[in-house]
């Protein structure tokens, strides 16, 4: 059965997914590339920018893990891109080039309507305004079977968790604290949900965490 | 240099110290034993609480490097016991029995004054009113040149958290959300009050951080 993932996102210590004032020059926010030191030294991420080398190992098997099956993918608004409000017009067309990584459809959720853009590679990013729970049916019918990879930000994640439409999380807590910027966890109780942590392992560079929702 | 110290103490992966709704059933809150199953495993607690067995290797030598060079504890007054404003009489006399495992001097926080209290195997308990600063100079003279250890509860490290009076930290972070009871790190800013993780550990039973201050 297909279902909604979220895999790799890194989060600091004291759970921030990401850190304050994100811009164009810091779309992590500040700080916030620091959580995600333990994916930019694998093979994976390295081979997926076309870049050699590359550390195999803990960390890239679970990079790895987070491209297997994976048929459409969810974005908030934000992690598209920095645009705000209405888009002024189509110029803006993600962070990632004419190629983006994604290779199928992704689905961006948003206040405000655009014709689907159509990009090198495979990926199509579609534009949903009608919710989440509207992107996700979409999604699951595009990814034909496969799994739904939840790519973020927090915000969107937190929407997601709080309606217990996500099934698998795979979590990399970065031994690093941000002090301020966005929570993944504050008001959330995930016991309640029905969420538990499945897995734990650490290496050099961060914990690895898999959360999995209990099946009643 | 004496230093003030947290070792051992356990929190969620939410950030929860202790689980919520505390009381003498449930001293730790609900679920929180489950916070310290990786030191109730351990050899060292087991002896200290006249136990045979217990495992040995990463969980237990942290275990053990809590207690080496310790010579004074301090103690929110939630630690030492269930009882809240004015003591009614003198008959609480903390959660261990005739032989408390601390066997130094141990200052209680408090806003009601009462005797020190002269337990079996070295402990004395000390009430101390006027403030958390106060109690760390008392407890550093106490100590000697050895470290005071904080052991907490959560409200108690934060106070010393915010006022930048810890030097080191060891915390247990468990592989379990609580999603609600005391949080550590909400509304704390431990990169800019000069805190950041300097070590990281997983076992099958917890990940161990150090945290450490900067010398300015």
């Amino acid at each position: 059965m297909s279902k909604l993932c979220v895999r790799g996102f890194s989060l600091s210590l004291d759970g921030y997914g990401a850190g304050p004032d994100q811009s164009i020059e810091n779309p992590l926010g500040v700080n916030g590339m620091k959580l995600h030191q333990w994916a930019f030294a694998t093979k994976t991420f390295r081979n997926m920018f076309g870049q050699d080398g590359g550390a195999a190992g803990i960390d890239d098997d679970f990079a790895k893990r987070g491209f297997e099956n994976i048929g459409a993918w969810i974005l908030g608004r934000n992690m598209f891109g920095p645009v705000r409000g209405p888009w002024p017009d189509e110029s803006w067309r993600g962070w990632w080039g004419d190629t983006p990584p994604y290779h199928v459809p992704v689905f961006v959720l948003t206040h405000h309507a655009r014709a689907p853009l159509v990009m090198d590679g495979g990926t199509t990013f579609h534009f949903v305004t009608d919710g989440i729970e509207s992107a996700l049916r979409q999604a699951k019918d595009a990814a034909k079977g496969k799994d739904v990879r939840l790519g973020g930000g927090v915000a969107t994640i937190r929407q997601y968790l709080s309606t217990r439409l996500i099934d698998e999380m795979h979590l990399a807590m970065a031994p690093v604290f941000l002090g301020k910027g966005e929570n993944l966890f504050a008001g959330l109780d995930l016991p309640t949900l029905g969420y538990s942590c499945t897995e734990h392992v650490s290496t050099p560079a961060t914990t690895h965490l898999i959360v999995t929702k209990q099946v009643h």
